[in-house]
């Protein structure tokens, strides 16, 4: 059976080249880039070119390139790293209720610790208010944390305004964002945005899992995570992986060649899908605005109209969530109940809860996410098997 | 020019059907473990298995292997996970003077949290003294974490016998061993040798960098170092590394598949290399007992008296060790200056002080490292090699 892979905000397949470069590096250019001699040198060019490939792609220098070994492992450097730096200089960090739990889990250690975390609400599309982050900022404040993208329903936070705004009251605070799902979809400048700490994780972006970096502001000391070596500035001990490292610069580049092509083609599937799936009754689309309205699938290619352009999340009335996911898994297409991001949870979306959605639909919304590689075909055969199978399903529910 | 590679404690080649393995997750089985559709649960049968080709070499239960980024994060995992986990019970620390810097860095940092920390001395060929150790161990001591096998002299510390004595005084206290030299070397069943938890890097043993795994008793509570989305059963969150967890699994297999023939043949390669090597006046070898005695160079296969199997130190008067790397890099031989696992580093080595090395040799010491892929010719040509350099390095040594 075809496989149909609508689940790449969990994960993405790793391209075909980037595997082979990898191959090359484990087998051949194996040197431990500490090493003096030149199998150690040629595994630092790899290291170099993939610093340069990311600096280039976010407009920032190579040294503030940081590798780590997941977004979740930048998240917790980033984050613990600054609020144990500035400690001195005070206890308040700023939020979102719809934040990934690699930075939620952070937020609750550091609340242990004596810290105090503020939490944005949303709007019913998953977007922060500006106000809201406004009247939250005090004087005791350090950090502001925000995802670009949320990885439920595919909102897009204002970074750049949040940004500018922070920066506006203190320009001591420290501005981290959380740029997993945003990072090869959206073009990022933290300079211009006055972003200090950006996380990533390249086994979205068609890279291996096991892989990830932070950009750090130069300017920005925070504390190291993990100690040792003193590989990487004495800012990450280990031995570096080189053949991550030189995966995630490759796919970086990769998937920025074509950005506003493939993202504009991206934009073109999710109104297909978006179409398609709500032709159906009782079936609507969250994290999108005006949903209501047929229009939505005519609109511009607009983040704060559509959302990111490959996340789609949809709540499907009279339907378990995981009773379609495994109807269109027998059908050889795989999405997500919710977020996959975290391990088997049977608990409530902290995200469709801040965005207000009908208790009713919590067990019932479904994710549907995109990749470069997505086809129309894929989106076709996708609604069709929607279509055949919610019928069905509807038809098993106690009323 | 051929590469005779001797530089396998700073890192290992991939071998070529682990590389292959890795692909074949790359591109294909790529699902991310904790989506619950059938890509997913695909992935976690690689985790799994993983798992059990290591629990088997260690006679554990698959459930204590947790899977991290590398020996430095299990490192780290283990000693502030321990130390915050059992500050209520005591402050007291016992490590080694001659740990690797992922040790050493770690106590430093609960120093200045207020830990106190005994760092054992060893002898001349780089062995603690039970002695010493148990007058050491007080009622506020929580933990001990003892190196396996030296990473810069490959001296083999006697792991069992502190086991047992740590345990006869007190069972609370927890045990940790850094095994990353060692594993795939020697036997090791932390059950049998009451170790409470033990790091392992994939890198040198044949599998890819990035990838690590930190065996904990499941009696054991630490306290976990990176948050997130649970994974692990909370204890290592961010999505898992699937081929880099594959990859550590197989080569483990692989390590002890003939572990007594591959440890028996890599001794033979040592007293080869050490009957090679020290034929050259002013050349002594670091970590092996007797040194002198040129009997050892016959000895029995033993530890104690040869030190692990793989690493050779070698003090070679008149000659800088960086000049000599050098030199045979040029004709082809890699080795190491000291120990290559820490970044490009000038300092001095602690271990070669610990086991009082004559202060002029200090700059003079060079690691020559085995792994299961060397060769007799390679050895006979690195001796070659290095005999017909040092003689011309010496005439340009001002006296």
């Amino acid at each position: 059976m075809k496989e149909i892979y609508l689940d790449n905000s969990a994960t993405t397949a790793v391209l075909p080249e980037i595997a082979e470069l990898m191959t090359k590096i484990y087998t051949q250019d194996y040197g431990n880039p500490s090493s003096m001699h030149n199998k150690g040198v040629e595994a630092e060019k790899y290291i170099k070119e993939a610093k340069a490939q990311i600096a280039k792609v976010l407009k920032v220098r190579d040294a503030e390139i940081l590798f780590t070994s997941c977004g979740t492992e930048s998240d917790n450097m980033a984050i613990f790293g600054a609020a144990h730096a500035l400690k001195r200089k005070g206890d308040h960090i700023i939020t979102t209720a719809v934040e990934h739990p690699a930075v939620l889990r952070c937020m609750e250690a550091l609340e242990k610790e004596g810290y105090r975390i503020t939490y944005l609400g949303t709007d019913k599309n998953g977007v922060i208010s500006l106000d809201e982050l406004k009247e939250a900022i005090t004087d005791k404040t350090i950090l502001v944390s925000i995802m670009h993208v949320n990885n439920e329903i595919g909102s897009v936070m204002p970074i750049e305004e949040a940004g500018a705004l922070i920066k506006s009251i203190d320009r001591d605070i420290l501005f981290h964002v959380d740029a997993v799902q945003s990072y090869g979809k959206f073009r990022i400048y933290p300079k211009k945005m006055n972003i200090d700490m950006l996380s990533v994780s390249g086994h979205k972006i068609h890279g291996p899992k096991g892989t990830g970096f932070l950009y750090i502001n130069e300017k920005v000391k925070i504390d190291p995570l993990i100690l040792g070596g003193g590989q990487q500035g004495n800012m990450r001990s280990g031995t570096e992986n080189v053949a991550g490292i030189a995966a995630i610069g490759m796919s970086s580049k990769i998937m920025y060649e074509n950005l506003d092509e493939d993202v504009s083609r991206m934009y073109g599937l999710k109104k297909r899908l978006i179409r398609g799936l709500t032709k159906i009754e009782g079936v609507t689309v969250n994290g999108v605005a005006d949903q209501k309205d047929e229009s939505i699938t005519e609109a511009e290619n607009d983040p704060k109209i559509l959302g990111a352009p490959h996340v789609i999340s949809v709540s499907v009335k009279d339907v378990r969530a995981e009773v379609l996911l495994h109807a269109l898994e027998e059908k050889g297409v795989y999405i997500s109940a919710g977020s996959a991001c975290s391990t088997h949870k049977k608990t409530e979306s902290a995200t469709l809860k801040a965005i207000g959605l009908d208790k009713k639909l919590l067990g019932s919304t479904v994710r549907f996410s995109l990749s470069i590689l997505t086809t129309e075909e894929e989106i076709d055969e996708a609604v069709t098997a929607f279509t055949e199978i919610v019928p069905v399903l509807r038809r098993y529910v106690p009323h």
